[in-house]
């Protein structure tokens, strides 16, 4: 009845109990399910571990009987990472989902990989804490997940990747090994970084279990402001502005263009125009600050009359309210379903140096319309990290499918560009199973040695997530 | 008279002509010491390659001929780390030490890894940029060897260590392979994070050739003031205190002892004690901002003053000018010149949470006194990052020889405490010689496993910079 030899099968059993191995249809429909559709699993078994414990056992009882295993987090994530074939077993965290600690004296929280995102944030800010990790799927994914793919978000201009959040974790090796790595240490010289080996490696060298994530001070105000801005030039002369300007006060940076906005505002119920003037970009800007007492209003007017002034911007508008905040996030935010609204949409996770970005916009558009004429560009996002979703919506009159059926040749055309810009095909969302032999075709060769031979020191029989991020069994260099 | 063959050295003389290739005894001399005279060298030749093709070249010819190489920067580091044995080449990279460009619209830095580290701040301030990283060699420091031993320095509660100052490595691995891993992308999920991989191990996996590092605004305002605390208690709670006072604004936040502050200011020349009142304990704070108008002071005064209130500080004085801030950072910054005006000082280099400092003084200056009754404990440093240099003045009869005899057993039972506390034996300086086999008994064995299963699958014949770090040789778990 199943690949697993009745032995292993009972030993599971015995050890992680009725709540902890499931092979029931409908529950493994769920977890073998990714989100966006382009894969599905097949696992027949799959595993709640409760304890770093019963992991570590699960895995060496794997181990054991020769079977490969497949970390999964909330399922969130979009390149066929958390995806396992029937040969392989899935290990899901969400039983192990305390947030453990939140450390006031050391800004720091401690915490199991399977706690929801949200619930973090939360319990930081019950203590007047920030965990400053914020992206659209923080009700559901889960911390383990963000960790291992290197989550980025809103927020990455000023306090980072998840990378950057985490100070210490604790992580089962593929062979059951517990790596005890949790720590609240700002300072640690003591051999080579394994935390950041596995964090962003996709559950390939370890199954992260705990982690200790660094905290900050909660904003007590805050100043956002839509401004019209003449070209992509301009909103990165205006960032390198605003960074000189504000300090670290920048909260998001976001470069929207007057498709993206025309078409929030458009489709989208109950959201105001920002601005009167028609514009062909726009800038979404927040400062932040957690001093008792600031004055951010002033300082972004200062900045906006600055720009003005030199040219970088032709119209803008502060929020004077919490509405108004709400009316100019609503519009950022709703693109991607306003879009929906427009036919299909092909979208790219890639980024490229900051200054690099205007050119990859006009390198898209010439390049895409050549592609597919009329095809109608929407990009927007995280100019601030370089990271734009450069989305692209069909050309209005053409059929739905025969447009996304053009997916692959318009993210190679695409990715050709940002491989000329020095950029990465790969800005948020990981490699998985998506990008692996894209990855392995367009990473330098040296890159490529270097991940195979970690990945064969850390997991020597590939038993861990395998075929995810490398391969040994596809072609490449 | 070399342990090089002939071919060997021919094929290095001409691959770097005369002012690449040294076997002068004065040279060498110069580059077997090392500063604290803990280690010495007996390399018979140097290299001094001038590009990132020489560095490679050189690599290979050596590995063709089976020669250990040790790579070797400013030469400031103090465990013994760039130390090379008559049998292993020294490569020196300080003919590479241009800083290539400094970008205002990225904020990056490109440079060469033999730049003088104060010739990177200097290139940053002249456009108006900070680079943050501070420490008391940047005079002679080189950047290659801060990132290979993840230097930490002042600005670390405020801007991180090298290990996230920095966007991109290019490396020379052991074979002479170049992997080129410069970048300015602040976000690229592309596979396993092999730039911190490189950061921190000590020239034991490749050798940084060229960084792209992050800059930051110049901060145009500045507050520091001198506070007394009654215990180290109270400066852990008024530095929580003041993060969430002052967001990101402090730059700076050190514990002194009243011990330290009396040989400052007893026997350095020109000091002017900052406070009437006589105090246990000392904090030195400062708060930086780049905003064009800013009152810091107001928010200084204001932290202080609830500080007082609660009762974390008991008096504190402000600088009102440039010289009475240099006042305030003289009497911190001469603590280990003043110290050597007191005899013998043994040293130690760890951290611990920051909410654990207290404890660590307070079980290491009881054990501390048990082992050598007199001792007189220095505590001073970077309280917000849990790392105090734990130093210890001889007691004021003993002889300073028979002290600095104890420098090991000393070390031993603040080490033992640094364990219990969840803490780093090695917060700023690495592992070198100086700690490998001291790590090697301490650490957790599951992670002495991984660094030696990594250094094996990245530098499989044992040739770059062997014995730093972790030994085969050795004996450990």
């Amino acid at each position: 009845m199943s690949f697993l030899p009745e032995a292993a099968l009972d030993e599971l059993k015995d050890l992680l109990g009725p709540k902890g191995f499931s092979m029931d249809s409908d529950v493994l429909a769920a977890h073998n399910a990714e989100a966006r559709g382009k894969f599905e699993g097949h696992a027949e078994i799959i595993l709640f571990p409760a304890s770093t414990e019963e992991v570590a056992k699960a895995v060496a009882i794997c181990a054991a009987h020769d079977i490969a295993i497949v970390p999964q987090g909330g399922n969130t994530g979009r390149c066929g990472g958390a995806v396992a074939d029937s040969k392989q077993v899935l290990i899901n965290l969400k039983r192990m989902n305390r947030v453990i600690e939140i450390d006031g004296r050391d800004f720091t929280a401690t915490v199991e990989a399977g706690a929801i995102l949200q619930n973090i944030q939360e319990a930081a800010e019950e203590q007047d804490l920030l965990f400053p990790l914020s992206l659209g799927a923080e009700g559901t994914c889960q911390i383990g997940g963000n960790l291992a793919t290197n989550a980025g978000g809103l927020n990455v201009i000023r306090y980072g990747n998840a990378r950057d959040l985490c100070l210490g974790l604790e992580v089962v090796l593929p062979d059951g090994t517990v790596w005890n790595g949790l720590s609240k240490l700002r300072k640690d010289n003591t051999g080579y970084d394994l935390r950041d080996l596995f964090i962003g490696a996709e559950g390939t060298l370890g199954i992260i279990t705990k982690a200790t994530l660094k905290l900050f001070a909660q904003p007590k105000h805050v100043a956002t402001a839509w401004i019209a801005v003449p070209s992509p030039e301009c909103a990165i002369d205006l960032l390198a502005l605003a960074r000189r300007h504000t300090g670290d006060a920048i909260a998001a940076f976001e470069l929207i263009s007057s498709f993206a906005h025309d078409l929030s505002v458009t489709y989208l119920k109950g959201l105001t125009r920002p601005l009167a003037t028609k514009t062909n970009w726009h800038v979404l800007i927040e400062l932040t600050s957690s001093r008792p007492k600031d004055d951010l209003e002033v300082l972004l007017v200062d900045l906006l009359a600055q720009a003005v002034e030199i040219g970088l911007a032709t119209d803008a508008t502060l929020a004077q309210s919490e509405a108004q905040r709400k009316n100019l996030w609503a519009i950022r935010e709703g693109i991607p379903e306003a879009q929906g609204y427009e036919g299909g949409s092909i979208k790219h996770d890639v980024s490229v140096p900051v200054s690099k970005v205007a050119e990859l916009l006009k390198r898209g558009m010439v390049r895409a319309d050549a592609l597919i004429p009329g095809i109608r560009p929407c990009p927007f996002g995280h100019v601030g990290d370089g990271n734009i979703h450069f989305n692209f919506s069909q050309p209005a009159t053409m059929d739905k499918q025969a447009y996304l059926a053009q997916w692959e040749s318009l993210n190679s055309v695409i990715h050709d560009i940002v491989a000329e810009l020095g950029g990465s095909i790969s800005a948020e969302h990981g490699i998985g199973q998506l990008k692996r032999d894209e990855l392995a075709l367009r990473a330098d060769p040296v890159k490529m040695r270097l991940l195979k031979e970690i990945k064969k020191a850390l997991d020597v029989q590939n038993r861990l997530n395998p075929d995810k991020v490398v391969s040994f069994k596809h072609p490449d260099h």
